[in-house]
């Protein structure tokens, strides 16, 4: 039996199902989540640049292979419109190493775009929270801007 | 005489006008062009998440000391509504270090507002463009998600 995707009617919704899926490392969950768009853009932590769904999907099936991400969010802004909202939020991620367990915090904006079909992500690009003056970063890019 | 601050009718006048303030290290014309918002959201690329105008324009101030930024985008993708629009560009920077001039690549996530004062930038999320496999990074977030 096929398993019909849930429709979000916020973007919040939308939002808690984009980092539960996450969490589980549910591929086509998290894959049901995205809005069907060529403009669909993904940036994971230190990553390129994704376009489309195609790409994007390969991404998540690469992190997903191994596992879930211990993820928690915190500390959101949000612009709110009628058909696209922006939530900027603090990714709180657990991350098992070497030195043992750490937290390792990320940055991420989000956009949802609603459609018939319910509130969609179309925009997920995240980058890990810094200090500008970071002495360990390989390139010094704290002055580019 | 006080200059008055332009009107924006689109998301895409306003963000030319961004870059065109940052090129110059123009800091009365970036800070008129962000919404007056206790949300707005600027990361400068590895810096801290930084809220509300005040703490942006203490950032943009400390970066214009040094002067404009170099820079160039390419390859926008774009989500359009009625009152906000986000804009995902690549950011080229030229750099001038010891190893001579360098182009450093960033991803930026934009969001400008509609109001009737036109539209305002009220979210700017910057990060350098990398490959997920990047071997220098200190600290291996190539595998958080």
């Amino acid at each position: 039996m096929m398993r019909s995707a849930p429709v979000f009617s916020t973007a919040q919704a939308a939002e808690e199902a984009f980092y539960d899926a996450m969490q589980r490392g549910d591929l086509p969950e998290m894959m049901s989540l995205w809005a069907d768009d060529d403009e669909a853009v993904c940036v994971h932590p230190n990553g390129a640049r994704l376009v489309g769904v195609q790409a994007i999907r390969a991404s998540f099936e690469e992190i997903f292979a191994q596992g879930g991400v211990d993820v928690r969010i915190a500390g959101a802004h949000i612009q709110q419109g009628a058909m696209i909202a922006v939530h900027n939020v603090i990714e709180k991620i657990l991350v098992s190493g070497r030195m043992g367990t750490e937290v390792v915090e990320c940055i991420a904006t989000n956009v949802y775009v609603n459609s018939p079909g319910g509130w969609h992500i179309v925009l997920h690009h995240a980058s890990p929270a810094g200090e500008r003056s970071d002495p360990e970063l390989p390139v010094d890019t704290s002055t580019l801007h």
